[in-house]
């Protein structure tokens, strides 16, 4: 059974090889070393990583990787000496030059924060082996950054709180959670549309805290927030207008032939909330978070091999969720 | 074929006994009276006839009679003396002591007016051999009120012009229409919402013009103006963003739990305009055409035989086009 509210766990952890300057301050030779020695050292990892030269990679499949929170957007944008390592189901996945030399990234489905974190760890084991990350007893590992120095790690969890959002809970609920160090944005980054109801929480305490801690800390606020927005679709669920809107959701969904990202965000964001309460039933929950994840702009076009402009976007974006609905 | 534009045609003929002054003039006795010779007449009629007494029709019925354009509003709320004698299958009406002593009323489905104006013709022969109509030699039939004298004759045709309407051309057409004596409205009535772009179009002039000329007439101004429409249709089915709307309106049809009257004519007015124009093909124009008629507040709750709530209205409407369209 598919968590109603707990999308994915994500554990991110920033690494420096000591005896390199932070990237910023690296020529090109450094990457290319730092890229090589990571190659390399990579092989004696349990998984298998395809090791993706950025220089090597289009706009368009750059530009879909952000889509697949496989990098940055600072990532994508700039270039020269950077390379990707990603297993296969891109659920491992590690830029390389980005802030720093490593952003080891692992993304779970549902609430597994301490199982994406024990496989970072590992990872993380096995490379400081050879590679030698930059660490300090007083401070922990160094990174780029101040924000990051100590632990090195973001832990994040994204949670679809429709109920919560709806009743403008989350405004309030967020700037109480900032008092525990923790963050909640919209998922595609600080300041981007929650129309589809779809957050992220994250600690932001790096130093003078453990791993273990940080991930407890997060892990309680979430499973909290988790049962209260549980609570919320109980009551909101009672109202015919919701039933309606969601049974619409459905219908439009559908029956497009165009439909914005937007859009289609917010109306599967609704499938979604009908499904886990009963009011949908004929589709799954994972086909819902498929589409969410593939109906981006590169992601689409990424598909059809081709530039497409914004009618044939939206266009291919509802034939997508039609065929996967259906 | 049904005919993708034009919905139903009608005639209307005020007629007065000339022996009872006009019905705003009558007592009860002689409203009885007048009521009572219409029942006889009507017998020696081809149609059989049931004869309705409004002051035996409750407020529900009698508000569902004027959703189907059986009765007037004014009919509907003095039913002191009032009669309605009316076909099983409601294509001919009479109100009896209306604004006139007789409003003779034929529908027939498609650009039929010949077809309407012959039977209304026949039975108004029929019963002014027992009648006996007022008729003037200059002016020719009496009534009450001045702009029906003449021919008595009130000629319209229901027409759906959702191409023109969307292209805003209807207000246009509707005043140079009246310079040519017809006049253009939404489908209930004066001043009411024709965003499901439903029109009536009628003769005004009923005066110095034979029944057969302002028909001709009519029918001319409805042809040309269909197929203006449909070459409106045209342009605009090329347009991803229409078709788009149309497909989109039959999904929420399929999916709404809740429903108002005017969002419900809006949508089956697309949804109409895609089964002509081959957008949607799962339909049938009959199906949108009886949910038309049959979608407003007291012709549900009639179907139900109780009051129901603005919510329970719009769950009752949503459940039954659900039910007609699947």
């Amino acid at each position: 059974m598919k968590d109603p509210v707990v999308i994915s766990s994500r554990i991110r952890l920033a690494r420096n090889l000591r005896d390199y300057p932070f990237p910023c301050r690296m020529d090109d030779k450094q990457r290319t070393e730092v890229a090589e020695k990571v190659r390399e050292a990579l092989k004696n990892c349990d998984e298998k990583f395809m090791f993706v030269s950025m220089e090597d990679v289009n706009e368009l499949d750059a530009v879909a990787m952000v889509e697949r929170h496989l990098i940055s957007p600072e990532f994508a944008n700039s270039k020269a000496g950077r390379a990707l390592a990603v297993t296969e189901d891109e659920s491992i996945s590690i830029m390389i030059n980005e802030e720093d030399h490593l952003r080891i990234q692992v993304i779970k489905p549902g609430m597994s924060l301490r199982e994406a974190y024990a496989i970072a760890d590992r990872i993380d084991t096995e490379l400081d082996k050879t590679l030698h990350f930059a660490f300090d007893n007083t401070l922990g590992f160094l990174t780029q950054c101040p924000t990051n120095l100590g632990t090195g790690m973001r832990a994040s969890v994204m949670m679809h709180l429709c109920a919560l959002a709806d009743s403008r809970a989350v405004s309030r609920i967020a700037s109480n959670l900032s008092k525990l160090g923790l963050a909640v944005r919209g998922t595609y980054g600080e300041g981007t549309d929650v129309s589809c109801a779809l957050y992220q929480l994250s600690n932001q305490v790096t130093l003078g805290i453990s791993e273990k801690s940080a991930i407890e800390n997060l892990q309680n606020i979430c499973t909290q927030l988790a049962s209260s927005e549980l609570q919320s679709r109980e009551t909101l669920m009672q109202s015919m207008e919701y039933q309606d809107k969601i049974s619409r959701s459905m219908g439009i969904l559908l029956t497009a032939r165009l439909i914005s990202h937007a859009e289609a965000m917010k109306l599967l964001s609704n499938v979604r909330l009908g499904i886990t309460e009963g009011i949908i039933d004929d589709v799954t929950i994972d086909a819902v978070d498929e589409l969410m994840a593939s109906i981006h702009p590169a992601s689409l076009m990424r598909a059809q091999q081709r530039k497409l402009s914004p009618q044939e976007r939206d266009k291919a974006r509802a034939e997508l969720i039609k065929a996967t609905l259906r």
